[in-house]
């Protein structure tokens, strides 16, 4: 039986609204949820999967987060890439265990998660981004899931280029890729994977001019859309509303010269 | 300079209509295609993302697959998981290196292989299927990308149940999943991931009403699109056709006991 | 030049936050918004396309409401059809002037106004439902629009059957449409258009399983999606949120016999 | 009963494979079909809704075409508006029976044909082409089904202006509209509906930008998309493939001067 013990990160989900919380057992800390206090004593030791119950006898689910629910619900500044768009884009990059991984900007850290996930303790991320306020809050958000060491946080303006060479993957969440065609090239693997997101067509549209302007080749760009359904068995349908958009997904391969 | 090797998988990409070609570079091999031939001597030493010609001049971009395209260029017998559901099943199934995953069926093998890239050489992927042809077919698409030695295929009627126990993940492809939900949750780790893929609302309304008859919690139901867009960026504009629908995917936690 | 005269149906709509309101221009009254009060008596003679202020000098632009705003704005006591489904009803149901049109249930009234408009001065519109209440709001709402001579109002168990016969489209927003093919195959025109809208799968697999037992064909069924872009022409992107799901459409034609 | 008689436009549907033929039933002609020959003479009298057989066997069903189906089967020399776009056309612009509509350019006659329809015999629709061959294509269509006499095509280069003045609604449907907005602000009755509509994202910037410039408001841009499931109700799902573009829909109201 897998149990609960202190130190690891779990995800409360209340059994009446399925609102989640994500903690790291501690001995001595409590919880305060709007269905009453659970104590973190209380959560050693026990069967995950298994329902713990608030002083109020609110009940609870114990859970291991999945890294899908850990990006939706870690402390953000700023607009995180969402699970539908993360997970195509560790396709698209072809992110593998032990694998190093250039991304910029850092922002909250939801992709940088996903990517410390997917490269496992083995692999590295060199994550830079120009503000320090980013970087202290994903450094946080990385701390809580235990994915700190897999990190390397870089507080710094990419215009002066990233440190390291021959990367097999890199993922730019700016507002301006263009301008870092350049630099991304430079450290990028010959023949490696980029990425980059933005959320408007001009941005695109400017994009894809300079990336054929570069040594770059297999462009593509595409949309994701995730729709939810209620589940409710004899009443299946869609939810009422869904995101419709979070951004435009590039994808390009690094050429050794212009195609 | 990353340079091609006797034994790498590589993929040429025509220059000229992006068709892509997926193979193992051997000696004295030799590849046709609609463009001319290549010689695999002709190949070894190349730098990625450098172009070869093949004797009639026809040009062909040398890459490392991404695994995305590797799905989509895998020899298949059946309908083959998407991409775009591929990314999601990762992440709402929390895959990390080093993981043990069931599967079942195996059937062409596009998320057999997904998964063996994502767990890694240290994890274990354990892939049911009642058909020998397919697993055949699995077994050569893995072998392919020498990813065999992280999949263990298994011929049998699941039926009598996994091998395996405590498994954090289990996925089902099949056409009724509802009738193996006893032998999931046997085998499915205590709060573990389930996830499964139905192609009609009908199979998604009796796995639902089987799922909330079952230990099992968190049920999800979602549906992702993925639309392409042309790459002309003075003319920014979706491709004409897309993939209306794959199946739905529906997403569940091991409980311990009926909620 | 168009101007606004006493008696006519109006929509200002706030150039500060584009909120709409739905009038009839009167010698007395007088309109009171978040951005001010308006009195009627200034909003007699206005251009069309003109602006008129409030009293708190907040700007409203002065324009004759489109069906599709109409049935946004109007009361309601239920789910109404949207815009994205009434257009595409319009042409499969083949709606022309001076034409009949039988529909149950009425609802809040946005399809009988779309199709009242539709049918024009010559046409009819037998809308049935069994809640008096809900055609006491629609007769209100065909009141403000000047359209309830062009449709017949009757509360009634359609289980009765309809009054008229030869009727060459019927429509039914109904949650049972499937209990009144019967009655519907009766009184539609033979080759007649049928059409109707339900919220989940499994009614539309309940009614096209009793289409095909009965005398029609050419089952169609169909799902509108639609997605609204913000207007800045240099931050072009599709808004952050939308409707995901409203309801399915179910169409066919009457045959002579079963097929 | 209704029946069918010489002149009629109808549709015949093969019971086989759903093929549609549009015909208007002369007394001596013949419709040659991939499943045999059918006599005109012997479709004369038939009920709508009925079926009758190709010489050959093949069943076809007999009924009048909608709109939608119209538009659909026309012959073409372009790309033709698709009912999805057509239906939510004809709601925002609030197109009534007896009314005047503008449009350019006429193309294949598809907005043309579901205008004529939507106006009525009271009403008029100018349509404008500067090619002579897609009017003399949109005449050939518009006299299939009878509707030449609500259509008033016009053989010109909008960039002179149209002869009408005060008309409710205009529609561009041609690759800049930008450059005719001070013609159509010309022609539009003050407070009219405006819709245009352009396959790329850029050329919704350059309209949006150029409308923001002129004495237009209530900007909006749509896109429709529309999905067919198939008609098993035991296995329900979507259709394999879909359209995934045709294009995006601007809307906006002339006013009397800028704001």
């Amino acid at each position: 039986m897998h149990t609960t013990s202190i130190g690891d990160l779990i995800q409360l989900v209340s059994t009446k609204d399925q609102k989640t919380f994500l903690l790291i057992i501690d001995q001595d800390d409590k919880l305060e949820t709007h269905h009453g206090i659970i104590k973190h004593s209380d959560l050693i030791g026990q069967p995950y999967g298994d329902v713990v119950s608030s002083h109020l006898g609110a009940e609870f689910l114990v859970l291991t987060p999945s890294i899908s629910s850990i990006t939706r619900t870690i402390k953000r500044k700023s607009q995180i890439i969402f699970p539908k768009d993360l997970g195509l884009i560790l396709l698209r990059l072809s992110i593998q265990p032990g694998q190093k991984v250039i991304e910029a900007g850092t922002g909250s850290g939801a992709l940088t998660l996903t990517l410390a996930q997917a490269v496992g303790p083995h692999g590295m991320i060199y994550s830079y981004d120009i503000r320090a306020d980013m970087q202290e809050l994903a450094k946080q958000n990385l701390e809580l899931v235990g994915m700190n060491k897999r990190v390397n946080l870089k507080t710094r303006d990419i215009g002066d280029g990233f440190d390291e060479q021959n990367i097999p993957a890199i993922f730019l969440d700016i507002p301006n890729p263009w301008d870092y065609l350049a630099q991304v090239h430079n450290s990028l693997e010959n023949g490696g994977f980029f990425g980059a997101l933005v959320p408007t067509t001009n941005q695109v549209s400017t994009l894809l001019e300079a990336l054929k302007q570069a040594p770059f080749g297999l462009l593509e760009v595409v949309e994701v859309m995730l729709r939810n359904y209620k589940t409710n068995p004899a009443r299946l349908r869609p939810s009422d509303r869904m995101v419709a958009h979070t951004g435009y997904l590039i994808f390009a391969r690094g050429l050794t010269q212009l195609k």
